[in-house]
């Protein structure tokens, strides 16, 4: 059972997209997420203080920073944009797909934990998530 | 088939789990385990020298520095505790969920792979990981 | 439905396997790739522009720096040579293991998605990756 979300992603960040999965979930099995895409990423985090995804992005800012700074010196893909290579990078280091056990029709994740699409592009985006369940 | 497993931990380190999922795998298929929490991770790292755990945890402390570091000044989300944050971090950089295929009842890990629970909190914690095998 | 690729690395890089997985998967289902190393990964990345992967590896080789570089002091684990180390740190940061859907005998990847072998050890190696199919 395979469906398809379609994220509109306005600027980096993080949208949540909880409800999605859990809308369409069923039964009891295991719901596999994949983002069909190399500059945005899946990512389970703590749904209850919107500063945690402040302070998140805030730390992939710092760990991959503009390209205008020296640190980022290295960088030769340059001609889609200032923010691709950055996305490629951060795209690398965070999830291109998560798994969720699903328990009688509930996907089992922890009391905090919530499903977001992480943005790393700064124009405004359509992103595709695959859903798969079985 | 599904399960649970509750890990006890005493502090931030890794704590193997291998045990755990190889006595609870059968036939063949695969198993996917699930952390239901925000500041610990599941890892697959190599469980010959105990050193290596070390130098990990020695990475991701300077990567992710105490709260008192001036490098962590960004840091807004502060109410749940001085190291809660640093997890918040920890956690997105590091696997929320594994895969591991089973083969006629064994885990199909490499010969220095081992199953870790990474627990990013000073304070004791029982930890879920939730196990589905198909 | 399993089987293992077998992938030769000459030294640290990116090793596209694209091809060996879409050759190998049918139907409608999902794909599981799990690599049986600690100092090796498994990662989706933009596969057009041979200028990101240089990138990626040039941002990885700054995040995890040579053994010589005065940050990477902490050290302990150094009896399996200089590079083997930075490889398990950098095994934690990427993926062991990674899900694509299939749908109707073809990968579900997007448009710029390929799949990588990333290596991190200089010597030449003979790399498993068990390929799980349901």
């Amino acid at each position: 059972m395979q469906t398809v979300f379609t994220i509109s992603t306005q600027g980096h960040g993080l949208y949540e997209m909880t409800d999605h999965a859990a809308a369409w979930v069923q039964s009891t099995g295991f719901l596999t997420l994949f983002v069909r895409h190399t500059s945005a990423n899946l990512l389970i985090q703590e749904n209850a203080d919107p500063e945690v995804r402040k302070d998140l992005r805030a730390f992939f800012a710092r760990l991959v920073p503009q390209a205008t700074d020296p640190a980022m010196s290295y960088r030769t893909h340059t001609y889609e944009g200032p923010d691709d290579m950055l996305a490629h990078i951060k795209s690398a280091l965070l999830p291109v797909s998560i798994n969720i056990p699903v328990t009688a029709g509930r996907l089992a994740l922890g009391i905090w934990q919530g499903i977001y699409l992480f943005e790393h592009r700064d124009a405004p985006k359509q992103r595709e998530v695959v859903a798969h369940l079985q």
